[in-house]
């Protein structure tokens, strides 16, 4: 990971947690139903990226907490790159 | 099931196939993870309903084939409510 | 709730946070996709049984957390349920 | 499509329809949640893949037809390595 990765800005509608640790942001929906779908999209996209997000699903809340295990539990590009496409799916 | 069911019209959007043995609509999304991400709503209904839709996905398209086996293989108001239901989940 | 269930038992696997706050278990899958398959099956389950567990996915481990909101966020019989029922899902 | 491609033998449990039109295959679970923890797992997969099966899944039944639009609707050797994917799927 290269020092401009430390400081680039979190995508919209994300934090970032501690000193670059993860990026981090909670959806609220509807219902259980509507998080649910979302999740599923989710984990499509996951897959294809070959990068999985931690999330936390509780009834309509889903947060997500990204981070590179392999890099040493810090946030990298492809934290960037997935975080980029939730908003994506969240927009659509 | 009652001559009644027999003549009750289609859910909106829905086609009644044959002499009443089933309901069917097709819907069309923009990609396959927008088409699973419907599916993934409707299983979670059809369990809920205890009353399971036969479905065909085929990339972004999704239809919908519902028939009530217990009563011979006709429509019946469990596959009117679960039309309604999907029409519901469609426009949410 | 009763002081009986703050006594009952932990169902077989999981463990009672705290002053019975919540039913706490982790299983570990083979990979994402397992683990993903396991949890698809779990939300029917909470949809059917009108109670949703909080849970965290990160690639191959689901975290599951159970208490009821409703009860002022203790373990009540629905969480012992559910958690039996998550049980039976995992041994079949 | 070579004419290889047309004599391939079909994957171990899988038939093929027509003049090498289509892979069809059909699976029984033991009910509607086990169908579908198996049906959200391939869905994964087709994504990586980037090659989608049809499938129709009717309670505990799945029943997949693979055949590649883009050539002509026949099938190739996409539709062969998706099938040997879901075997593997199923015996794991």
């Amino acid at each position: 990971m290269s020092d401009d990765l430390i400081h680039m800005d979190a995508p919209s509608g994300w934090e970032i947690e501690g000193k670059n640790v993860a990026l981090v942001r909670e959806f609220v929906f509807g219902d259980f139903s509507e998080a649910w779908g979302f999740v599923s999209r989710v984990a499509l996209l996951a897959e294809v990226m070959n990068h999985h997000p931690e999330y936390t699903h509780s009834f309509s809340r889903v947060k997500f907490r990204l981070s590179t295990h392999d890099a040493g539990d810090v946030v990298t590009g492809n934290d960037h790159a997935l975080a980029r496409a939730i908003n994506k799916l969240a927009r659509s």
